[in-house]
């Protein structure tokens, strides 16, 4: 198992990975999009993409990734965004005068960064090199936002822990592959559609499964852009498509919509620690 | 009118306000949560956020607000996001080593400033900061991402324009007020409603709407958090809550859903020069 990303070495994407599949190598690369030829091309046998976040809602340059690729989601997870602040063993918050970021975590920590006074902040693309620089570079006054676990590098130390602005940070991320085939047991279905022009079509649409008491887990229409007649809804069915009461609603849900799109079926992911809370006992999307 | 907006003079939320509202006044406060606080103790008598982008989707923490605060929303507008680079008249792009931009104007821009060698990257807080920087330092081999017309600055020169990622780039904004007199009259309503936890409790909120021909033009639940049961669904209808239907099924919905809050009602955005395509005629959200 070879799995794809975007960014670099480090990255969120790269962290959900080594999560949920400890056993597969990754694999980086430059363009969300690349993600997707990669896998297509055979360079890679999935791929890994953010499509949702907590705090800012869903990214929908991936969903057009989705739709516009005929590669099937297989798994999902989630992971939890943190960043902290690091610099050299010994330095304190109040000596830092120069900040090395990447553009994302930045924004995802702008309001820690401009309470700071007097310090410059450098934007880096590789989200690794800032802490690279101040390592190879013996840098003083400078800190590096970087994952926790970059504190522990020797020489390095966690000025503070947690930075982002909202705490209840979280990413979903999609795996996709050629095969079809779930990486664990189905009981979730992703599917995109498109409404017939006419008032009550989003109702007409979601009775196939409410007729066949498939839950809607989630639905979102993709912001009107320029053509209103171009909008599209994802929605989660809590069901698997092998089931046949999924697999006649979908076909059913064909009947009403201008088109439809199953983007994949697979196990729903579940937080391991939050398990007892949920009373749903010990299940792991990643086996 | 004046209207609260977060950000800085000449940030995309103050550019949409005087576009949308050209004869009110802006006044810039520091966070999201400060532009309802503002306008809640009447140091502004709107307050403009947005909640939408054509790329990355719904802002969730801003939805989150407006469920906070009681301040309906009366008017919505659209801003299409552009970033260029600009620099001293007389500058070329090759001589460039230093870029200064804001964390969320870079975030839009990283693969254009990724692709350019030898380049610095400096953040900036205050979006105009950058432009200022170069022309009262008359800084020599450096440029900063702006809005376009900060090229027709004496002294500056856009470098190159649209260097934003994705061309197609929409922002929405809404507008809030104490007083829930929409701006124009009203076609459009936006509701906020949690359902039960049961199969097809989404397909029953929404036949509320179907029974009396009223439009569902989006709908979103927010990501599922780490509480499932506090999934919470937005819907834009495609009334008013004048009209008797709408009103009809908002009291109706209350009868199934745990809660619904209409967020406001207002008209609709047009966007002007598509007036002729869509057969519409005129329209402005802004009188």
């Amino acid at each position: 198992m070879r799995i794809a990303f975007q960014g670099s070495p480090g990255d969120e994407s790269e962290t959900a990975a080594n999560r949920a599949w400890p056993q597969a190598t990754t694999h980086c690369v430059k363009r969300f999009e690349d993600v997707l030829t990669t896998v297509a091309k055979g360079q890679a046998s999935h791929g890994i993409l953010p499509v949702e976040n907590s705090i800012d809602g869903s990214i929908h340059r991936n969903y057009d990734l989705l739709l516009e690729y005929d590669l099937p989601i297989v798994a999902e997870t989630k992971l939890r965004v943190t960043h902290s602040l690091v610099a050299r063993a010994g330095t304190s918050l109040a000596a830092i005068r120069k900040i090395l970021a990447a553009p994302h975590a930045l924004a995802q920590c702008e309001q820690f960064v401009r309470d700071l006074p007097d310090v410059e902040i450098v934007a880096t693309f590789e989200p690794g090199s800032g802490v690279q620089l101040i390592r190879e570079g013996n840098l003083d006054n400078t800190a590096a936002i970087a994952p926790a676990q970059a504190g522990d590098t020797p020489g390095l130390t966690v000025l503070q822990a947690g930075i982002q602005d909202y705490p209840d940070n979280v990413t979903r991320f999609i795996l996709v592959s050629r095969n079809p085939t779930p990486l664990a047991k189905a009981d979730k279905t992703m599917l995109a559609f498109a409404l017939q022009n006419q008032p009550g079509a989003l109702f007409k649409a979601l009775s196939v499964f409410a007729l066949r008491d498939v839950d809607v887990m989630r639905i979102e229409s993709r912001p009107a852009r320029d053509q209103p007649w171009d909008d599209v809804f994802y929605a989660d069915l809590g069901a698997g498509r092998e089931e046949i009461r999924c697999a006649r609603a979908i076909v059913h849900l064909a009947e009403s919509v201008r088109w439809v799109k199953t983007l994949g079926s697979f196990a729903r992911w579940v937080e391991p620690s939050l398990d007892h809370v949920l009373g749903e006992g010990t299940r792991q999307s990643s086996q």
